[in-house]
């Protein structure tokens, strides 16, 4: 195996109220750097980039640092730290923002450590496209940029958006912001389209009904973990993003099959996002559980013998 | 190999009248009988049941027939064919009835000529559920029966589709259908109560976002091919369970490998039903065609080697 890269992630950290109909919960950890950074340190040891509050909890912290993650970077900043709230429907598939308080996220810039600039794997999670373009301009010589980014930024931000993404290797995206970003509602055309505008490798998320990932290895997709209850997916996509470039990280490789098993790593750790409020049943599951689910996607995407006309 | 089984399908034979933004076609064969029936003869015979008017176009009769489909019991009645009309939006997902004449459907009662009775396997698709029971009650001893159906059905006949429920095999919806007859948004939920209702194989058919097999040898999920035009995806469901059953018949076996294997050909077979308007780039579709995008699925669903923990 090659030597393992190391990973940044930038992005928010927020305490989240979130509410469903399944019950309610306050002030959990939350933000998309939060999720992504948790996911990557089951694969790999990640450098933190955010900013919170001198109300953050001492507790979360703690929980970054036995996790693994380097918070060197998790700027504390005098004020309250951002915080949002969201309601979801029965079906899942709609949420309702209930409220959104900046805070200290409001005037931030993202400053890395000196220590992180030589940091081989870049994830610009969701946040402003400007702050995306403020933390390229501060590594020195990224082997693998990746770029979440969210409606909201397609909307209002599109031309920063165009300018990190001609600096990016990677985009996550769902199938809605594919076709809001490039006018095609066709997926294939969409992914053709988002090359175009700069990264190389394309991951949709389609949530419920899985990811596909186009590379030069061609395209694979697959299907999301099965699962009774779906309590809460916020933060799903953030760490299915986190886990993938985790695994690349710790892989220490770029190439097809590495990709592919990213896919996997990935799909498995985010259905761990949705089972309970926050990230308590992230941090809560181990490796062993991400094999045993591993296990269960295999099985169910496995091909019969003998599939010849 | 085990010998193969008989098939018969019973749904509509129509003339439909399309359009979408890539252009419109008026009187191209349809119906859910057709498309499934023809998406079946690429892997074994098949026995059709329904009715047209005397306008159907003596072409496409001669069709049926020179692709496998037994047309004994296809019922030629004085008036008009069934005729549906509908309009597609850019995204693909959404459509408009135009219009729908039902003409001689109207007073349908599929009548099983003897020869049919006793075939092993009866798909019912499409149509009102109590003319699928009226089936039942001419088959002698069906070993696997198949129903599919629709949103109208399901608001509008939810007793008589109970009534054929008992009596399936395998039903083929999709997901939006399955959380209405069911009230369970999620998936694995809704297709526990479905299978409390009757049939012991789930299919859920999500479009472009592909399908998932529920059998006792677990799911199967399967991605659908990724195609850079959707023309017009009328009948792509009806061609999909019409190839699914095709292919059991082939095998003459309903094992846990061959459902899935009926899944692979199904999507596959489906994939040519979308590429142009009515049933032309099916029925022009070779055996070859499909084994080639086999090849191409199975690409996009390979595991790469080495995934573990």
């Amino acid at each position: 195996m090659s030597q393992s890269f190391s990973i940044v992630i930038v992005g928010s950290v927020a305490l989240d109220t979130l509410e469903s109909p399944w019950g309610a919960a306050s002030d959990c950890l939350g933000g998309s750097a939060s999720y992504a950074s948790l996911a990557a340190t089951f694969y790999a040891p990640v450098r933190m980039v955010g900013i919170v509050g001198s109300d953050f909890p001492a507790a979360s912290t703690q929980l970054f640092r036995e996790k693994g993650v380097d918070t060197e970077g998790l700027e504390v900043a005098e004020g309250k730290t951002f915080r949002w709230g969201g309601r979801y429907h029965a079906n899942m598939n709609r949420r309702d923002t209930l409220f959104t308080e900046l805070n200290v996220f409001e005037h931030f810039h993202p400053k890395l450590p000196e220590s992180y600039r030589d940091t081989e794997i870049v994830f610009l999670a969701n946040i402003h496209p400007s702050l995306q373009l403020e933390v390229l301009d501060q590594v020195s010589a990224p082997r693998y940029v990746a770029l979440d980014t969210m409606n909201l930024w397609i909307e209002t931000a599109r031309d920063a958006l165009g300018e990190v993404l001609k600096r990016v290797d990677l985009i996550f995206v769902n199938d809605e912001e594919a076709a809001q970003l490039t006018g095609h509602s066709n997926l294939c055309r969409a992914v053709d389209a988002l090359r175009e505008m700069g990264p190389r490798h394309v991951v949709i998320k389609k949530g419920e009904h899985g990811a596909v990932l186009f590379s030069s290895d061609g395209p694979f997709a697959l299907p999301a973990v099965l699962l009774d209850k779906v309590f809460d997916p916020t933060g799903a996509g953030d760490t299915f993003a986190g886990a993938f470039l985790g695994h690349v990280a710790r892989e220490g490789c770029l190439d097809g099959p590495t990709l592919r098993r990213a896919m996997i790593y990935a799909t498995v750790t985010a259905s761990y996002a949705t089972e309970r409020f926050g990230a308590d049943r992230l941090v809560e599951a181990n490796l062993e559980d991400i094999e045993n689910r591993i296990s269960i996607l295999r099985e169910m995407t496995q091909w019969p013998t003998g599939t010849t006309v």
